[in-house]
C-alpha cells in the first residue's frame, strides 16, 4: 500500500500550487469517474429492464452499507477531536440519527420499490463477489493509508451531484417502476455530497504539503474511481454482456427463500 | 489473540445460564477492577500532592482520548445498522455533538484546573509509554476480537459508577485545587455509564450463545481490567514508589515549552 509516498517519484519535486493540486484532483474525475461507464448510460437512458435495475440496486446497497463503516474506520484513526466531530455527520447522513432514518434506509426504500425483499438485500447474499471485494477494498484503504490520503479517497463526491441529477431525471423519465419516493436517496445526496467534498478538498489542501503527499491524494481519487468502476464492470458482465451470472448471485426471476 | 474461543477449553461444556453468565462477568470486577489499586486509594484519600494528581490526569487523558477511537473502530466492523445507531451515542458522549462539548472537553477542564497547558495534555508527549501502550492495546483488541467480545470489553462500565462516586466525594473533600466544576466529567459519567453497560450486558447475553463465546466475553472483561490496572501500575511506579520517571514523561515542576 501507500505506493506513491514510498516510491521515489516526485521526491525532489516542488509541491503543486493549491490551484494546480485541485485541478489535478478534478482531472481524475473527468477521466475516470463512473458516469462514463456504459452501464450507467444504459441505466439512465432507460435501456435496462427491471431485473437489471434490481441487480444494480442490490449490488450498490453493498457500497452504501460500507460507507458508514469506512467513515467509522477513518474516525478510529483520527486523534484530532475536531476532525472527528466534523466527520461524524457523514455517519449520521448514512445511518441516520434519532428520528432521521438516513441514507441507507432511503436506499432500502429504493430496493423496496423494485420489489426486492429487505432481508435479501441486507444479507448481501445475492450481490456479486466483485462488488463486495471492491467496497471492502475501499474500507481497508481508509484503514491503511495515511489520513490525508484516506480523506482524498472520499473526493469522488466532487463528481457525484452531476451524475445524481442525470440519474434522477433519466430514471424518472424512463422507468415506470421508479417514482419520486424511491429516488429520495439521490435527492438528499445533492445537498450532502457538496458539503462533504468542500471540507475534504480544503483538508487535503491544508494537509498534503509535499509533492509526494499530493500525488498520493491524486492517486487516492483514481483508486476510488476504480472502486466505483469495478462495480459496474461486474454488473455489466453478469447482467448485460455476456450476461454470465456468478454462482450464488441474484438471478432474474428467482424466488427469495 | 482470541485465545479462549480458539482453545479447546469449554468446547464440550454447556452454555452458562444468562444469570450465571452475568454473575461471572460481575465477579471479574469484584476481583480485578482498578478501584482496588493502591494508587486510587491514595488519589481518593487525598494522599497525593498536586503534581501527582496532574500526572494521573494527563495520563488518564490518553485513555479518554482513545475511547471514541475505540468506539469508531467497533462501528467500522459492525454491519448491523441498528447496532451502529445505538453505539454512536458513545462517540457523542466523548467527542460531543454540535453545542454539547462532550467528555473529552470535560476532562480538559479538569487538566485546566490542575494548571496543565491544553496543548501539552493533548499532545500526549508527557504521558507514560506504558499508558499509551495499554490504551492502544484496547483499541486494537476491539479491532481484532469477535464483535461480541469487543462489546464485552466495554463492561468495566458496570463497575464505574461506584468508583466515580468515591472519587468525586474523596477528591472534593481532600484537595483544595479540586472543585465541582473540574469534577464535571465524573458527574456526567454517573448517568452515561449505566445506560451503556445495560445495553452491552444485554447484547452479550443475546449474542454469546456457546460456552467458549461466553468465556471469551468474561476474559474480555479481565483484559479490560488489565488495561486499566496497568495504567495505575505505571503511575505508581513513576510518581509514587519508587518514583522513577521514564525519560520524556511529565516531571513535577517542569516548564511547558
Amino acid at each position: 500500500m501507500n505506493d506513491v509516498i514510498e516510491s521515489h517519484a516526485f521526491l525532489n519535486e516542488a509541491p503543486l500550487s493549491k490551484q494546480d493540486f485541485e485541478a489535478a484532483i478534478r482531472a481524475v474525475g473527468a477521466e475516470r469517474y463512473h458516469d462514463k461507464h456504459p452501464f450507467h448510460k444504459l441505466l439512465h437512458g432507460g435501456k435496462l429492464n427491471k431485473d437489471q435495475v434490481r441487480a444494480w440496486a442490490l449490488n450498490r446497497y453493498c457500497y452504501q452499507e460500507a460507507v458508514p463503516r469506512k467513515d467509522a474506520a477513518f474516525m478510529s484513526r483520527a486523534h484530532d477531536r475536531e476532525l472527528r466531530r466534523e466527520w461524524i455527520h457523514r455517519i449520521h447522513d448514512h445511518d441516520g440519527l434519532g428520528d432521521e432514518a438516513g441514507g441507507i434506509e432511503r436506499w432500502l426504500v429504493l430496493t423496496d420499490g423494485l420489489g426486492l425483499p429487505r432481508d435479501y438485500v441486507i444479507s448481501r447474499r445475492g450481490a456479486l463477489p466483485a462488488t463486495k471485494f471492491a467496497v471492502e477494498a475501499y474500507v481497508r484503504y481508509v484503514v491503511e493509508q495515511p489520513l490525508v490520503v484516506a480523506v482524498a479517497s472520499s473526493l469522488t463526491e466532487l463528481f457525484a451531484p452531476a451524475i445524481h441529477r442525470e440519474r434522477i431525471a433519466g430514471m424518472l423519465e424512463n422507468y415506470d417502476f421508479v417514482d419520486d419516493h424511491v429516488m429520495a436517496y439521490f435527492k438528499r445526496r445533492l445537498s450532502q455530497a457538496p458539503r462533504d467534498a468542500d471540507f475534504a478538498l480544503e483538508y487535503i489542501k491544508q494537509n498534503a504539503l509535499s509533492r509526494p503527499e499530493q500525488e498520493a491524494c491524486i492517486e487516492a481519487v483514481r483508486f476510488k474511481c476504480d472502486v466505483l468502476w469495478a462495480q459496474l464492470d461486474a454488473l455489466h458482465h453478469a447482467y448485460v454482456t455476456p450476461g454470465v451470472i456468478p454462482p450464488g448471485a441474484y438471478q432474474p426471476g428467482q424466488s427469495f427463500p
